[in-house]
């Protein structure tokens, strides 16, 4: 079997953050998305792209109560290989799998690929989901703008697609009778329990909050310590403030990852800075207690400089607990793996609403995700193509 | 008299920061220059670009003891549309001003324009006069890097200059007989005296580090709180650390205005953290003192974080006490005009060490620079215009 995952090893690699930087629309995103259909047409599986971005290949006539697997080609800023395309490749290879064994599904099957998973490039992640199954509304995501100033809606119209058609799309949902996505997990709950491929049984609630504290600009030399309006010191403050809120509560997790300060010169006190929070926990009242304990040390740190702070939250999602029957029935085929929590969120998170979805994980031996170093053995993933065929076939049968 | 400056208002505005993004050798500093070029030959003066890519209009031929004036052209990030440009404009007015009252110099007298005199585009200020004294070495000016990663050798070679030649200059420094810049007053000194114009004294010694934070880049939601290595953590430590060990030095500030996670997605603990960190003090001992007492917070912070640390120097400058004499002399010909210490650096700052050098300042309003609320009022700059045109009758009369 052909590893198609080496096929990708060279588009969208980001020399300045090492690893990859494919995000939703962008040039080498919509190279993967050639790649894809290549594949899937040399499969004569049915190519279609929904009025989201989503592309779908079918195997056999689109219809009601299909099995669907796949997941994502975009990655983060910088990121690894497998978080995203591994879900992609190996259900290709899972769909030669069954073709060699002479498998014939009794109900329609398709691999989706789903459009900016990461929120990578316009803030929102698991963006293709999310617009098909109407969690967020369309005009919002509309209106959504990369760091260039592109709105989503500009960026999908030079993709081909027609902007006014994003939102809920209850015809493509309508089809998908059951999903499953493969991912390399981002944890080390496999390796610690020697495990080659393991079933999610949940996710924690999670958003992304944008806080932007405005003082005043100003000259970074000439300009008085008392004179100071410096937005750069309550944004540091928070991003201390979500290391101690987030150890309050058992098992949550905040970080701040991109911090903008604007203009952005060495000798120029910034005017404005804007900080994007990322914070989870097992459930909504704990997410949003650790949230509101970071927001609130933000707002005493900008009054405490003369600054003031807005807060915009882009995403909220709830903690997702997946079908125990599916969950269980998946692992029964496969031998009776294991299942795992995990802090990551994902597009079967967002479908979890509404159709029964199941997660396959294939063990990171580091469990680093989200950087160069995300990594999974080559036996590893093959093990994972044989998990999803064997569940394909089971669910396709 | 035409204001110049207007001429300049459509150039290099930057829509996202706001105000003006013009930095050495880029296309807006380019067009700038342009502008200058045919302005000097307009008024019959020659003109030369010296080996380190400054500008020189010569009123006369070029000779040794010349007394030169003027100032830079590029600015910060989002900078204002006075600091630079104002030195070089009151330049070109003044000339005319002396032109239209029948004066010839006796001496050499020349309009220059020095290059990426903010840092903001290769990170060290006063590049154009760090090279011609020799301040900076050639080889690590060369090597110098923009936010791209293009060199300084590639991007002069890009705007025609040899970059072999790049470095002290001892034959266009040897012209150079007394040094005038004029400047928009960065601070309400003049504001408080009630001055339109007034004189420097001194120059804060003053340096700028960047601080590498290096961690472990890891999944935002997987990664357990006491698995990471986050140097967003003692990166903003630095931050806070900076106000509070400048707050223990009279009259001395630290700043960081310029600080990018890399690789910076939302969903991601970054790997490395650069930080910039722009210090002042009266003196030398002060100013290593202030640095030290931030450096040391920022390693406790990062040990703390298990995360590793570098410094690196990227400029540094000692107090600048301006020539007494001819500061005496400039206030005495403006009929008494106040002196005033400055917090800011300036090329006026580099060539004090080798020449009789002085600087006189516009009031400024607010006190607001490197930002684009930086102003002066028009009648204020006339002022400036027609204090420029005395001293430099005094000087080369």
């Amino acid at each position: 079997m052909r590893d198609l995952l080496a096929d990708l090893a060279d588009v969208g690699r980001d020399p300045r953050r090492g690893g990859y930087s494919r995000h939703g629309f962008d040039r080498a995103e919509l190279e993967l998305r050639e790649w894809f259909t290549a594949e899937a047409l040399r499969r004569d599986l049915g190519v279609r792209t929904d009025r989201n971005g989503n592309l779908w290949a079918w195997w056999g006539e689109p219809g009601a109560d299909a099995v669907v697997t796949g997941s994502h080609l975009d990655s983060v800023p910088g990121g690894g290989a497998f978080d995203g395309p591994l879900g992609v490749t190996t259900a290709l290879e899972a769909v030669d799998v069954l073709r060699a064994k002479g498998f014939t599904p009794a109900r329609p099957l398709a691999v989706v690929v789903f459009a900016e998973e990461e929120g990578g490039r316009f803030g929102v992640p698991c963006l293709g989901t999310r617009l098909l199954t109407g969690a967020i509304d369309a005009d919002a995501a509309r209106r959504l703008t990369d760091p260039d100033g592109v709105t989503l809606a500009e960026a999908v119209a030079d993709a081909g697609l027609d902007p006014a058609r994003l939102g809920r799309d209850d015809e493509a949902l309508a089809t998908v009778g059951r999903f499953v996505e493969l991912h390399v997990e981002q944890g080390r709950g496999l390796v610690d329990l020697d495990a080659a491929v393991g079933v999610a049984s949940s996710i924690l609630a999670h958003g992304r909050w944008r806080f932007t504290f405005s003082g005043e600009g100003n000259h970074a030399g000439a300009t008085l310590l008392g004179d100071r309006r410096d937005p750069m010191l309550p944004a540091s403050a928070l991003v201390l403030a979500a290391r101690r809120a987030a150890s309050h509560v058992d098992d949550a997790r905040a970080t701040v990852g991109r911090l903008v300060p604007n203009p952005g010169g060495t000798n120029v006190i910034a005017s404005t800075v804007d900080v994007w929070l990322d914070a989870r926990a097992p459930d909504s009242p704990r997410t949003r207690a650790v949230v509101e304990e970071i927001a609130a040390a933000a707002r005493a740190a900008a009054t405490e400089e003369g600054c003031s702070v807005t807060v915009t939250e882009e995403s909220y999602g709830d903690t997702v607990h997946f079908d125990a029957g599916l969950r269980d029935e998946l692992a029964g085929v496969l031998g009776g793996v294991p299942a795992l929590p995990t802090g990551a969120g994902h597009d079967a998170g967002i479908l979890a609403a509404h159709v029964p979805t199941a997660m396959l994980f294939v063990r990171n031996p580091t469990g680093v995700s989200h950087a160069p170093a995300e990594h999974a053995e080559p036996a590893d993933c093959a093990a994972g193509v044989v998990a999803l065929a064997a569940a394909l076939e089971r669910l396709a049968g």
